[in-house]
């Protein structure tokens, strides 16, 4: 049994991608299938993304659509697109028969809007198109849009014995069985049913008799986010999906709610980070220059305005100049602070561990910003006077200009996403850039208007 | 069937909070328990973490250990920390009984070291104790830390019909069977059989004859992130774990892995925002302050650096002391630049699709700081001159020290952190305030520099 042990190779060398683009190029079908077949299709996905584009279509071209269609998911978007290009409408089709419903939506959605009528119409078995049209007219952010209709549900009125008979039937469409939902005769959801009780229940038993009525399930039109804070939570592996009338309409797996958590933090990570969409280090630079360049502009847009501000305060600065040097100071400090509360407070309402009381937040964040303002100034002080020799009344106003800004800088940090949350806005866009921004500007206004109040400038 | 729609409320009100604690206050047990008993235990959970102590041990001490060892697993830490401190050892052990060995041993070694022998040998089931003993030995971020005892498995000689029978005894153990595994007679996992197999194969086959001999698994010392990502890359609900002589030792499931890539997650981005360790917005100002404090030093340290350098050439500035007002400008660019570049660089090494040519990737990134830096230098030089109305030469000088210091920060934000991928550390801890400021630092030195060239002061 010593095959299981190409298994575990997780990483797909350099040496493989260029045998694989040698065997097409010299056509060498009967070698590069039997090379191929060994492969998950993740990993033939994985190698297809690195030879040209020519090559990994004529790889798919050659092996069979069973495959070919589970390699189709795992593939890179841009080269989906590609490849999808190569193929006709009727090759597409038959990827799409192979696939989950929920996966083929995915596919067709990403097709050109005049293309997908004929995909769709090329699909032989009738059941399967209409799931996939069903399934495209949910928004793409809702459980309808993430549900797949592959599922087994029994009818309440069945014997045990029955029930196998017919799951038997189902479970052939449906890769994974995560548990059984139980209909009554209008369809309508009202229990479930493990596999475990299935297993171990007397096969002369109805349905009703052994199925369990309390079940979780979404409304079709349910925010994805929200399902996935459902399903973990109640760490379910799959919720069933109904409409307005109770109708089990589809079915949500854990694996699809990965993806959906894994991309929502990754957005909150780049919106943090100033990148205003989805992009990735391999992407063209003029898509990165796009993703990029909004946020640069609005930090340059703020660092005008700083130095507009100390433009009009510099005219009557005199002998305190020096004020200047420590403007690098202020707006770091007033950025670093402002970047740590907004961002625990975006986590926060995220894992719905915030309240609602925004004045006991910002009372918690004003003493926090005292505390921490108060140790900064403190060395600030200390360094200031003794390193720079600057004199004692300028480090005393730098010292408590510090903790001004670093307690503004909390405050606002903490505002600004919570109000947006408030209005229906995801906080998220509010920290990175946008946040460093405003506390700039606002950080070295308060440090000269302090500085003008206790020098008298 | 009406009472499903009870599972639908998933959110606590304030008005069950408050009748929650009234009760207990009380006394009224019977009604206590008939109230809760109808709610999941991760929403009994959130209204523990919502009262207060006393009331909270009450309500743990009033319910079966059934339903509070599932509590346990959803409190906040901080809660479930007070509360086990407020139970006996054995008590404590009779709620380990009930859990999963992997749940069990994460309670165990939140204890303080002395209670855990006492804990351990309280436990009444010696398997379930030896099982949790040996899953404290592993280091809590490998495989051997996350697994779970509980699997179902079958060996290779039995039929299907002895199968089934082993499987029903097992079964009672396992909540949830993904996969069952197959072993040969000395342990060695060499395959697996889906349920679907089994309810499909005919009784009296055996198990050599129906076993699929391809299974993924890993090692017992695998880094958890690995095993995340193999488990999401091909798209499984359960791994096993073997020991170094293929031993099967112990299963890892999905939801175990949705946890550690919401924390890696979350742990990128609190890095990213300066925060130095897993903190809640609920936490103590203190344990805040720690996580936050030395980032804000890190960045002052380097606000004292630029404040030197500014001192430096603020001698000679003369007449282009206008210079100075720049600063900001200067500082919020290369800051935002050096955090976008970071972030897409750290988000790739974390997918693994950014591949290993450290200047292929460099040059891309001078390329796109190239096109970043000219679009942000052209208006630049415009507002300057035009609204600030800064002679031309300053107004260029400006211009050319943004090109540079964006293509600067460009290059630093993507190379620190695949150094220090490459040295085996996590890049995450690069981005934030330490490239922030290190490109605060170096911006304003390179924005002087090139004023002193063109200007000659």
């Amino acid at each position: 049994m010593e095959e299981n042990n190409e298994n575990i190779k997780f990483q797909i060398s350099e040496a493989l991608i260029e045998q694989v683009a040698q065997l097409v190029d010299a056509r060498k079908d009967d070698e590069l299938s039997k090379l191929l077949n060994d492969f998950h299709h993740a990993d033939i996905a994985e190698i297809l993304d690195e030879i040209n584009l020519e090559q990994a279509t004529y790889i798919f071209k050659l092996l069979d659509s069973e495959k070919t269609s589970e390699i189709l998911l795992e593939l890179d978007d841009d080269n989906r697109e590609k490849i999808l290009a190569n193929l006709s409408v009727k090759e597409i089709a038959e990827e799409l028969e192979e696939l989950d419903t929920d996966d083929a939506a995915d596919i067709i959605s990403e097709l050109p809007e005049a293309r997908q009528e004929h995909v769709i119409a090329q699909i032989e078995d009738a059941e399967h198109a209409a799931d996939i049209q069903e399934l495209l007219t949910y928004d793409e952010d809702s459980a309808g849009g993430l549900m797949a209709k592959e599922l087994v549900k029994v009818n309440e009125n069945w014997t045990i014995n029955r029930c196998v008979k017919e799951m038997r039937a189902q479970a052939e469409d449906v890769t994974r069985v995560h548990s059984i939902y139980v209909v009554d005769n209008d369809g309508k959801l009202i229990g479930r049913l493990s596999l475990k009780d299935l297993l171990m229940a007397s096969t002369k038993a109805h349905i009703s008799d052994v199925y369990i009525p309390k079940v979780d399930y979404v409304d079709v039109h349910e925010d994805v986010e929200e399902v996935a804070k459902i399903m973990q939570k109640y760490d379910l592996e799959a919720i069933p999906v109904v409409d307005a009338n109770k109708t089990l309409v589809g079915r949500i797996t854990i694996d699809d709610i990965v993806d959906v958590i894994r991309e929502e933090a990754e957005k909150d990570y780049q919106l943090a980070a100033g990148i205003s969409r989805d992009v990735e280090a391999d992407d063209s630079i003029w898509k990165l220059t796009k993703a990029r360049l909004p946020w640069l502009l609005i930090g340059m847009f703020g660092g005008l305005g700083a130095a507009s501000i100390i433009e009009h305060f510099n005219q009557d600065m005199g002998s305190f100049i020096v004020l200047l040097s420590f403007v690098p100071l202020i707006q770091a400090t007033a950025g670093n602070v402002g970047v740590q509360s907004s961002a625990i407070v975006v986590q926060g309402l995220a894992n719905d561990s915030i309240d609602g009381n925004i004045l006991k937040r910002l009372f918690k964040e004003f003493l926090l910003g005292l505390v921490n303002g108060f140790a900064i100034a403190v060395i600030g002080l200390l360094i200031t006077h003794f390193v720079f020799g600057t004199p004692y009344i300028v480090s005393i106003t730098i010292a408590i200009a510090l903790v001004a800004v670093i307690v503004m800088a909390a405050l606002i940090g903490t505002f600004i996403p919570i109000f947006l949350d408030k209005r229906g806005i995801d906080p998220a866009v509010a920290t990175g850039p946008f946040i460093t921004t405003s506390n700039d500007v606002f950080g070295i206004l308060l440090y000269f208007s302090i500085a003008k109040l206790i020098l008298g400038f």
